[in-house]
């Protein structure tokens, strides 16, 4: 039955007398969400749009493996790690195995946020040092100390954070290494040295920053030489979205003392990590207890088992590789006919258009979920276009995505 | 199939080696858990315990309404709330009728601890200082900023924070008051002044400490002249656990200028919410912005509407404090006659019962494990039973659980 606009209308006036004003809703038209399957959502005036921005739902929206695993266990037990039970040993052993051989050892969390916080956290006890260098556009998490840590949010940084102003483009490895130097630099002067170097190695905040591969390698080992630790947030890339293996870290030839990850993990069941070198891992142990009561529950390994799964059954992460590659030539057909995008980067379905202001992305965004496709914006000043499908895009959808934009670049942004 | 004691040692070991040494399992023999219902907890050797230990599946382990819910929701949609979903705001608006009018605003976490962390932080920002007052025994979760205000972890407290040593028997509410004074002075000694008192209105990792009701309402007022909040922490006596209403801090009279929850929220599914005054939540609002992932998802607002929906149905406030009545004088009848129960304390279905020590705590809990009743140990050196059965206990178990304890103190204790 399609909402009539008095019904919109009711339902947000509801929402903003119960929900803190702190909540913001996308579009200037706000879709009102009844239904997801595979990359579609659709409204409740019946009307579907194509989901070229969510990757939480990784494996697809409500995709019927995770879904029947997730019921089957909620019906028979869900418990805590205080009680011995398989999957949560099940999954780290799975998570395990997907990572280099120095990355031993698994801790359970909620969320990102609490995965990153913990990651911080430890780096400083075990180095005994304070500082933190992230980039001036990074977003890292939610609770107070990731506050500190999230530029992009326009919140102040942290006792303890330097920042580093990424560059776009970059056609040297080495231009990562100077900006992180300057870094280091900066922490001598204030007295103050490295505990951790923590970057999203997709760079989603800062506008989908991938290449060349392999420029945080050198970075990363001048941190560790004064013995900081380097934390791979794996939050946006994880999971396959890069198509080159299962963590973006492995296309710049590092291994990380932390890998973090969240979001695709249970495909919107919320259930996240922090994987952490074993010596690490040994070092927290001896100083501290963790618990985290749903961190690690039976229900939530169970659903992340069934997104692995996927994942390998469905070979997401070649179809990652394959569908990303496919519909970044396509992007780059429109980069060359229009010169709104003036830059085009990422890699696999996680990819930055880069037009000259936010403005013109939020007007092209806009005009895009009129249109029944659905992106997002990113970077500094919100002027890169955030394309980040749920892995099972298709051929074809990726067509409609680049005619939908070329048609949206035509009418509403060229035209108008 | 029964499990061998070498699957058990082998599944033990395969856990040390995935999981973090942080981790730690109840018990000197851990229980291999495989299901749940309502009260009972199964291990691999088709044992049953009587759980009386875990307030996470308040309404009873695999509770079928919840799952139906859970299921029928994940198969439709899951997602966050930049979409306007019709969920978040039902739960927002049912969470806001449990409460008193001056609570006005939600915001959905995915734990306590994000909850909490929120909470302290909005208080900070909000009042412009930084003091936090907290009991020395209090917990309040895993964040960075959260281990400084739970001293009963062994961590240090944090910048800003003090504490009140709170006393297991207070015969005046006068008593807590001096001890918030104290603070407050101790505070203004150090140039700080206070921007929260932060307490779980059962003070349960404090022991159960829940007497004389309303002991909480001067402290509060004396910490709000001084421009300070009070934030109810009702991760551990929401959702009923009292018998004296659906909140905590209803029993001390005082309405909380923010609320969190957390733990039993879902019945296991993570899902959590700070609930604030609606002023505090547009000043908040006016200087940031707010955006967590799964927070507010649409399966886990469901899911807690179910939960509230079970709540409703079955009447379990009116149970709790029925059953924890007939439970507490059982374990009355048990202190009168045991000198190793030397106290007893607590309400509804958070009841705690001192012991002279640690060490005669632990010899309880592991003696009842064996004798198949789930119990755990709080308070200051762990010397307090910590009694807090989902609530559907009846009074049958009750009897169960009363005539347990009393074998193993007969046989394992004052015998031994």
């Amino acid at each position: 039955m399609p909402t009539t606009s008095h019904e919109h209308d009711t339902l947000l006036a509801r929402r903003q007398r119960a929900l803190s004003p702190s909540y913001r809703l996308f579009y200037e038209e706000p879709i009102h969400a009844i239904r997801g399957e595979g990359v579609w959502i659709y409204d409740a005036e019946g009307r579907r749009y194509l989901d070229a921005y969510n990757n939480v739902p990784v494996v697809g929206h409500c995709h019927p493996h995770v879904v029947e695993q997730m019921v089957r266990q909620a019906s028979v037990l869900n418990t805590h790690t205080r009680y011995l039970t398989d999957k949560p040993i099940e999954l780290a052993e799975r998570l395990l195995g997907t990572m280099p051989p120095e990355l031993g050892s698994v801790i359970f969390t909620n969320s990102g946020s609490e995965a990153n916080d913990l990651a911080v956290r430890i780096s400083r006890l075990v180095t005994g040092n304070s500082g933190i260098i992230v980039t001036d556009c990074a977003y890292h998490g939610t609770t107070d100390l990731l506050s500190g840590l999230s530029p992009v949010t326009g919140l102040p940084t942290g006792p303890g954070v330097f920042t580093v102003s990424l560059p776009l483009k970059m056609t040297d490895a080495a231009e990562f290494r100077v900006l992180v130097r300057g870094a280091l630099d900066n922490m001598h002067e204030a007295g103050i040295k490295p505990a951790a170097l923590l970057v999203d190695t997709i760079f989603g905040s800062d506008g989908a920053v991938s290449d060349p591969a392999g420029f945080l390698k050198d970075a990363v080992d001048d941190v560790r030489r004064e013995g900081g630790l380097f934390i791979a947030d794996e939050v946006q890339p994880g999971f396959g979205r890069t198509g080159a293996g299962m963590w973006g870290f492995a296309r710049h030839g590092v291994v990380p003392d932390i890998v973090t990850m969240g979001k695709p993990m249970g495909n919107g069941y919320p259930v996240a990590s922090a994987v952490l070198r074993r010596e690490l891992a040994d070092a927290f142990g001896r100083h501290q207890r963790y618990f985290n009561t749903f961190g690690g529950s039976t229900v939530g390994c169970v659903v992340a088992l069934a997104v692995l799964d996927v994942i390998q059954n469905e070979s997401l992460i070649a179809h990652a590789a394959e569908t990303g590659a496919y519909l970044k030539d396509g992007l780059q057909n429109l980069c060359d006919r229009h010169d709104v995008f003036t830059d085009l980067r990422g890699t696999g379905l996680f990819l930055g258009v880069q037009t000259p202001s936010g403005d013109i992305a939020a007007r092209i965004v806009n005009a895009l979920r009129r249109a029944g496709v659905l992106i997002g914006a990113a970077g500094r000043g919100n002027a890169a276009l955030k394309i980040r499908p749920p892995l099972p895009i298709s051929r074809s959808d990726a067509d409609y995505l680049i005619g939908t934009i070329e048609d949206v670049l035509r009418k509403d942004i060229e035209g108008a």
